[in-house]
């Protein structure tokens, strides 16, 4: 049977080929994952995905999710596996054994997470955000916090969310509106209703926890006065036992377009008054906590647009080379024409082209921010971490906003694929280019990275990661002469120079005059980043797979040589694209503030 | 209440201003329709489009059709309007009364049909179709055929559709199996199955004409040997009474991402051996019928995409003023800085551009094509007559593929406009994303329409109507420096010449021993004609409204205005990317065709 979800010879030449994960085994703190370990947890994750996970994308879409007093009820197809996903540890890949984690190290982390939620996104968010609610625990929670709490996030026996969206106050976080009330005995009365809360009940688990943000009474108005605070759905005792409900009512599931077996809820906090909480971190604090968790939330939604994108490309792949439809242009006037593998016919190798490009670059770029993390994690050195981290923070944003945008992008190509029937509902297509549409949208729209990158990230440290990120790229453009592709390095060196300008030209009008117009030309900056970034990987893979081919065996001859094409494809046909986008950011329009608002309609 | 589905103050623009479509009254066939006719005809569409058709669109998606008993249910909220329709005499706009039509010129038409696709494109497929079939009846129909069918599809009382798609055989029509064999009567009895029958069946007609193309026993193989056939769902005896049932059976309904309201049917003629046919054209010459059709069909689809689009801009508009969110960045370090609406963001406003000047330009170009078409039907004069055939078969390719990939676009940031709102049903942007999908699907997916273009349209009567379109943007140049906006004529003219270079490379190319290789750069190509077309509208328009902004009142102002800077926004802002793509066409990449079949999954 055809490979699904993602292709296992690409994942292995990313970690051991690109990043020589197994690097780390050589710290103490992963020093259980040598390379032979590391195959086996991703053999195991892959298995899993596709075995128990795969068969629920289609049954959690039709099923959809339900609400019956006041309970949510996931699709039923999600709970065997659910609780097979728990059992084999897969909730907290990378956290430590000693709270429930498997203590892998990020890079192999992504690798599985790219198999799990390429087989259903909308299942793989239930223990995804209970994950995340386990890290806000781990990092800020108190000691009695995370002795409640913890393991029963991180192995998955309890159910966690992340509680931020207001009907009036969407991105702009600082204009929510519920509101915490100090109790006598330390905890706070809650008061608020909150909306988007993905997996926000389950009747998987008996417990939901909930990291609410709320303003305590008296704070000051705006971001600086939220609090962040824990809010079970059943109240738990200080010895771990269930005390009572505590008053938080799930009003409403929204009915979507896609990630239909996820319960997006509208919940009611202490509605009749009686909803407590636990502060978490410091008071007032509450968005700094939200930062602290930002890039690894939002790395995890470029997987999720990634994990859409490769499971669409490798169902693409396999039915182009099965699909036989009209003769090769070549045979076009023969006498009696026969009909070929479409993936014979060049627009629709182009397509696949493009969407293997995107699919592949991606992978680069998350295992890539995988390894980073474990460098920050493993590294003696502080300038390293500082130099990891600060990586981490300049390609967040894009690898979100461009992971989630071309993820789309791929999906769309992956019905293209399969013409007719890819629009047809029976075929995996369709729903996975409907279930990828909120990528863009969730954990900060891709806007709002746009401005995280030209108003936080590009000036961070006085340009230092932005520094960083050149120097990496200027890396593998070294490794591509050297291994005699020089076409294709000076092609990369010519786009790193002039995202260098776009980069000067867009960060000095952003702190002139020109502020309003830079932000106006600051999502297509971060494209331009993005289409560079993965020239950048595509060198860089291609400058690893040039010097093997010819002693590689038949089957490695065809990855390399591919490798070299994918890279060829990208910079000859893709990057020129790029270099146009990158012009116009130069160009800096003033035309997007100059349009009277009036004008929009006549 | 604001406006919806269309600007009218734009069509109005691009009708009288653009155009001036009232210019065909001087003509004998349209002498009726002076500006003040048009202008009533057209508030008519828009009134019973907002009132009849609009509402439907959501209860059609929500109630979708069903098949029971061999009968396809449509959602039961179609039938009144779909009766209203018929009765007001919109199914055949621009045909002659004497059968049925309301005689009005194609550039007028096609606004009416902006607004009611816009309105709801499920619904409207259902009398487009029935038109489309009458369109081959009136063109290539016996006189029988047309005393029988012609008036009852122009009017509406029975549907029509179109049987070309079988399952293994679906842009390559020639590989079709259905088989017609004579009887002795002069009809042929016809078997075959067809799948994908767009408005295959309804119960809102007594009867349904299907033109189905099927090989003639003894017929060559491949398209020439194809002919096509008039099969009604009920026979139609002579006298026009109904004869019997036609063994005409709809196996099934799609299940569909989008457009759920329309019925999208396989179906079987002659399972039975009972299915009847009369010939309709030359024996053999179906493909040349096909061809005869397709450029209208193909204007059709443009059309659709464009009205998804416009649609989702009116509300993505409407929405932004509405919606309040986070302070204006100039203001976001006041003591208490205030949320304003969306609108005022910089993003966001680029966002709304990037749909206005998709919308707009589409707009322009779909009327002009109206425009070319009434050039033919009204000019005594054959060269005339001639240019204007070429350069509706240049542009059909560009206007069908670019006008229904950029609607989705349009559709995806319209998404992307109403944040997480846009993604739940409830809000109206999520459906007309996933209806808008199929449009670069059906009637040639937009890889074939780019194939057209390079391989039979590019070298059309040795490249006259490609070499007649940039004459007409370089009449739109001419006219821009006239009006002072040199600037913008400068670029347009770069660009314009830039794509006169692209077309002799991959012309060349196509016609050499790299013709793989031209047309894995097709689909880019394309799009650069796309991109130049664009720019072409937008100057042109901007030169229509410059010279008058000084005199104008304030609404039309802000109107003149608004196209001036749109045009400043597309082409200081979009087009630099379009040349980014000339860039990549001129280069060829060989790596599209170097590719390994094996390296594609590793």
């Amino acid at each position: 049977m055809a490979q699904q979800i993602a292709d296992r010879r690409d994942q292995d030449y990313v970690l051991h080929e690109m990043l020589n994960v197994a690097q780390f085994s050589e710290t103490e703190k992963y020093g259980d994952f040598n390379k032979k370990t590391i195959d086996m947890v991703l053999s195991e994750a892959r298995k899993f995905a596709v075995n128990e996970i795969l068969p629920t994308q289609k049954t959690g879409d039709e099923e959809g999710v339900k609400l019956e007093n006041g309970q949510v009820k996931v699709p039923p197809s999600f709970h065997k596996p659910y609780k097979l996903f728990c059992e084999n540890e897969w909730v907290a890949m990378a956290d430590a054994p000693e709270v429930g984690g498997q203590g892998l190290p990020h890079a192999v982390a992504l690798a599985c997470g790219e198999l799990f939620t390429g087989a259903n996104c909308a299942f793989l968010m239930y223990p995804g955000l209970t994950h995340g609610c386990g890290n806000i625990i781990a990092s800020l929670g108190s000691d009695k916090q995370k002795e409640l709490y913890l393991k029963k996030l991180y192995t998955g026996e309890w159910g966690g969310t992340m509680c931020l969206t207001e009907a009036n106050a969407g991105s702009d976080v600082g204009a929510l509106e519920s509101v915490a009330t100090p109790n006598d005995d330390g905890t706070y009365n809650i008061v608020g209703s909150k909306i988007f809360i993905s997996g926000g009940d389950s009747d998987m688990v008996p417990n939901v926890i909930h990291p609410v943000l709320a303003r305590i009474e008296g704070s000051p108005a705006g971001t600086r006065g939220i609090s962040l605070f824990i809010v079970p759905k059943l109240w738990v005792n200080d010895d771990g036992s269930f005390g009572e409900d505590n008053d938080v009512v799930v009003t409403g599931v929204e009915h979507k377009m896609g990630i239909h077996g996820n319960a997006t809820c509208s919940i009611a906090f202490g509605g009749k008054g009686k909803c407590r909480g636990t502060l978490i971190g410091e008071k007032n604090k509450g968005m700094k906590a939200m930062f602290l968790m930002m890039n690894e939330a939002r790395q995890g939604v470029a997987l999720q647009g990634h994990g859409f994108a490769t499971t669409s490309y490798m169902n693409a792949v396999n039915y182009a080379k099965e699909r036989v439809q009209s003769p090769n242009l070549l045979s076009m006037l023969d006498a009696e024409p026969k009909g070929v593998p479409i993936i014979q016919h060049p627009d629709v190798r182009r397509n696949l082209l493009i969407m293997k490009s995107y699919v592949e670059g991606m992978r680069s770029l998350l295992y890539y921010m995988g390894f980073c993390f474990d460098m920050v994690g493993t590294s003696e050195d502080e300038a390293v971490r500082d130099k990891y981290n600060g990586l981490i923070e300049i390609v967040t944003p894009v690898a979100k906003s461009y992971g989630t945008d071309k993820g789309f992008e791929v999906c769309s190509l992956g019905i293209q694929i399969y013409g007719g029937y890819g629009f047809i509902e029976e075929y995996p297509q369709a729903q996975l280019l409907r279930d990828c549409k909120i990528t863009s949208i969730y954990e900060g729209t891709n806007g709002i990275q746009a401005m995280d990158l030209l108003g936080r990230k590009l000036g961070m440290k006085k340009g230092k990661p932005m520094m960083d990120l050149m120097g990496e790229i200027q890396a593998a453009i070294a490794l591509a002469k050297e291994a005699g592709l020089d076409d294709m390095a000076a092609k990369v060196e010519a786009a790193l120079n002039k995202v260098g300008e776009c980069a000067m030209a867009i960060g000095g009008a952003a702190m002139s005059e020109k502020l309003l117009d830079a932000f106006g030309s600051a999502t297509l900056f971060q494209e331009c980043c993005g289409d560079l970034i993965m020239a950048w990987m595509h060198l860089w893979r291609a400058a690893v797979a040039q010097p093997k081919i010819e002693k590689a065996k038949k089957k490695d001859k065809a990855f390399y040589e591919g490798q070299v094409v994918t890279a060829k494809f990208f910079i000859e046909h893709m990057l020129p694209v790029g270099l146009g986008k990158m012009d116009s950011v130069k160009a800096l329009t003033a035309s997007i503030m100059e349009m009277p608002e009036d004008s929009f309609i006549g």
